[in-house]
């Protein structure tokens, strides 16, 4: 693991999720840029202090070294590091799951694209929210057709815990507010692109358009904090996406509606074991995370019946219980999020980016295949 | 009443909402420019063939030369009709009440404007989901600050029965979708000005301008059936907009959530009886309607206890009562919808469309004040 | 009417459903013992003053030598008067339409059933929340087969209104807590006999034998505002049955869910414009009122789309409807309640107290047809 | 392990919930009495071979043999090996983690109780649901008195699983309809337990009386699938309890209100993530797992912040967590249901059962500390 020292939080989500299935085990890592928070932290994650390196190069050289090296690197930096470590590990045949946004740029992630082609390595990226059961669910209800063509995909991302300024201590609120550390977006790159990511997902369809405004809430940031913004889809189907990260009331509002000609469905993270589909003729069903009634590849990451609630953490795990299963077995997860995705990120946050600072001219995703 | 013939949907609301309270007799009407609909609507209703009249024309004429000629109008006809009808009726000295989109372009509505202040009448714009008393309820909470400064306003507006064509007998359909007599627009005009004036409703502050595509789902169709539009306030609120008359498993779908510094708050009309708010700095709070815990103002229009659910009807009867208050008493009723919301509504109409046909350029809202 | 004085709440609300569909006029009234109250109220509903009553006697006297005289008398008195009143209007030839509970004692209520027979004329019991046009559907599906055979029932009507000792001004707690006007019974009476038939209603079997606790929640109250019940039905199905007027949180929480073989139902009064609907074998579904999926009987009570709530009022109004319906047609409405309803719901309380003096033996309801 | 072999569905739960937060190792096991499939699901959780023992006697045995042997002995077996494999352990002076219901009979409850005293070990029952955060904190809602004098408590647990007779391959559904491996209950001592235990956990008031009717809704069960309790707890407080293995629509249904004179609350294991708190005077509020605003023992629970939802995994890997707290620090969880909750537990089934063999008549629970 890189990243994910004491205070951090979505290190702690990886090594939960890693654990869940007793597929992968903890051996090594570079948890902190702080001498004393790095041992620290290996002394409480039971990480022997030899292969507790200061950072991540000492860490793939170190464990290059050993025959039993950590096969899996988990980058769990702020977004600054993400490209130069994933990088790096590919470059030293590690596979590599890492967090989102991908890069800082999107030349970074094509570079990043490209070394995974060359390592023939595996990368994934943490979509997470991809990995809840009726997520996978919903895109094969759109892939078999069962909402007909496309017409709206409405998508958002809520959160109320940067609705103030935060206060000096919160390590979470620090990174994400500095440019140097969480590149050129706030609220768009953090969670926007969850949001971007999981309306492709579902929908089977690339954004090939944006038409957008970011604005601050907050005055005084360098870095946006709403994004409010318009899409088009290469299939036709339109869209809208909102994401605030200062929105009273929302602890972590991940939703989707999908409008079709036949149906509609809808999602929504804090409530992640029903999903909603209305059709057109007849009445609204409420779906349940129900392994005799979804198909065969997204029940393997049901863990207990329908009624027992699962969560965020088991959602997570599924990325790594497939990513498992892809190494043990040789095979690809389609619905597991990977370089791809987070080169369509990157130009998702560039090309909204372009068209907030140009008064919300629609602007075209590069490598997105053509506006409808 | 002119229109609300046999068939009709929004005359019988009208004559259910004004006999609710015993406060409006039907004494007069031409319901239909077919004389057997016009004729049987008559009978059925209770309005003497002397008093069922030809077109809005003769009914003025005929009511004029009597002494207890109606004194209310009610204008329920397609959207064509609203402003020569209305004009009619307040030069002959008759108070107004009329559906909306108020007219068919903003010309015509500001000569609207000008003929009530003329005739110093009554003239109601039939924005009924401001009746809601808990719809007055969110907008007292925002004018009392409770919510801080206003950050983000979502509204939307969605029905499902047009998602496809319509068969031929459909009364409803046939002129909403004919631009003689829907006007320039389809769903902007029919739902997306009623969305617009709630958002203005709740929020106290008017848009200013409009970043807009609107579209059609159904191939064919002369006019939009679809909305996506992003806003701004005069007092630097943003927003979205969204409607849509092609969204299946949507039956009357219109429902806005308001994100302030403080808390947010949402109401949804189809679950008219509950109001959700969310400060920041405490759990969330499900409102509900009691004539307890609302001003005395809103509890006018509160006729049974909280628990008791209330809808639509009740709603639009509110309209008329809060007329026949201000016509017995003398009095204004703050929230009651007059023709600057009108005008308002015709300048938003006019900005979308304007704004969809340059690509989603930014377009101000003509008299709105300014913008941010 | 007899009853609905100033201040009165129910009487107010009859006035409303009679004037929903404009088919009945108030024409006169004995509506309080208080000669100035009572003439007040004339005043405010325009009856005049040579048809506002003394008492309901005066009023069948004064009616009846009136050519014109009232058809339909709404009997909305505190409970103890409503078997006279109803008594006496029917032998004076008057239709009546009676709030519930019917009267004060089995015996009361046989000699009501008597006269009903014997006068030839209509009784409508105001089980008022039959009145909604899915509590109708439910009992179509049920009656259907949809649900298989019924298993279990749960059934429930929960207020807060009386948590804590009324104050001295409320007239509504005044005499719902005196036995003199209430009966031998509070919470059991006035909202448990809705309950009761809300169940019966929807499963169409009757309840066979009872095993109850009543309780008092608010020290020193003569009469219960608590029940809970274990219910028999004839025909096999078991219940539950709770009723309480001391909840906190809960407005009018009439809420009934029932289980069959096959599907289960489940539905609430304060979000009447839904149904859940679970079959075994799917997703569960939302049913909503739409007069095109419900029957065409059912969909007589519908005034506005699907999508548009209809509410208490609605419902209400559709007992009045029904009744002209049966007047103006000749025809019986098979969901009206009537007075054989009564009769059971007397036998309901009865045999609910004597259990519960009995330490909640079971007891069977007189007449009822066995147990099962 | 004691149980849990291939096929199992609550052993994978406990091994999960073991591993969440790395306090635990699975070492040894005796998953079957099946030679193969014991060793099979050894070989699959990588446990040794020479550690998987062919019966719990042989499993305490060899482990008391190693210096490193199992501390701690997960006991989930079907129900009738509670008891004994229970005992076993603690006088081989092992803690233990069981499966409810605890024992077969009042009698082996009592002694397992004994044995656990004299033992000096833990004994960890596994209600696992009030291992939920805001189960935990209803209760200490209740205990701070913001509910007031505890008025009526509505548990109930439904399923839908046993709604039709089990296919031969449901080894679930097998043992729990045999008396032999399931005890004198079906529905009672499988789920009706865990809504007895959730409502004296949460009450703070011990069940001092029931009055039950057990019943079959499949017919030809030699044990109970439904009950209907009607409760008196020894505070004062009435209760309602409903357990159903037969109603369609219900995953896992288990949920409770709890009614106080100032306040009344909700929670349902569906969505375990938010708590309804319903004060008199104010509106209702939504309670979210946040430990900002739960006290500091509950907060210990969460692993990640409101709004990314936490599960039935989760909050079972509570009881692991409290237990190993206890063990490494020498503390006592006070929420953890330990021995006393099972000894509870038996008297509640008991009681249950003979009061439905007596007609419903009032039983007292032996132990419970008297009526009311």
């Amino acid at each position: 693991m890189v990243g994910g020292g004491q205070g951090a939080l979505i290190g702690g989500v990886h090594r939960i999720a890693a654990r869940m299935d007793d597929r992968f085990e903890l051996v090594a890592g570079s948890f902190s840029s702080q001498l004393e928070r790095n041992r620290a932290t290996a002394r409480e994650l039971g990480v022997a202090e030899s292969r507790c390196y200061a950072d991540y190069q000492a860490l793939l050289a170190g464990e290059a070294e050993r025959s039993d090296g950590a096969e899996v690197v988990a980058i769990v930096t702020p977004n600054h590091l993400h490209f130069p470590a994933a990088l790096a590990c590919l470059e030293a045949g590690r596979h590599v799951i890492c967090e989102k946004p991908m890069t800082l740029s999107v030349d970074e992630a094509q570079q990043l694209a490209a070394a995974v082609e060359a390592s023939g390595k595996r990368f994934v990226l943490a979509h997470n929210y991809v990995g809840y059961p009726l997520v996978q669910h919903a895109r094969e209800l759109v892939a078999r057709g069962e909402l007909g063509r496309i017409r709206s995909v409405q998508v958002e991302y809520l959160q109320e815990w940067l609705s103030e300024a935060p206060g000096p201590d919160n390590r979470q609120a620090a990174w994400r507010l500095d440019p140097a550390r969480a590149g050129a977006t706030g609220c768009l790159g953090d969670i926007g692109v969850h949001a971007f990511h999981l309306a492709q997902f579902i929908c089977g369809q690339r954004v090939s358009e944006v038409s957008a405004e970011l604005f601050n809430a907050v005055p005084g940031r360098e870095l946006d904090d709403n994004v409010h913004a318009l899409l088009r889809f290469v299939g036709g189907a339109r869209g809208m996406l909102w994401a605030s990260q200062t929105a009273p009331g929302f602890e972590n509002g991940l939703s989707i509606r999908v409008v079709g000609e036949k149906a509609s469905l809808r999602w929504a993270q804090e409530s992640p074991n029903e999903l909603h589909f209305s059709p057109l003729d007849g009445p609204a069903q409420r779906l349940t995370r129900r392994d005799d009634r979804l198909g065969a590849d997204i029940a393997r990451g049901i863990r207990i019946p329908g009624g027992h609630p699962e969560g965020y953490l088991e959602a997570f795990a599924n990325l790594y219980q497939a990513l498992s299963d892809g190494l043990n077995e040789g095979t690809e997860t389609p619905w597991l999020p990977g370089v791809e995705d987070g080169v369509d990120g990157m130009h998702f946050i560039a090309a909204t980016l372009a068209s907030s600072r140009a008064a919300g001219a629609w602007t075209a995703l590069q490598g997105a295949g053509g506006a409808p």
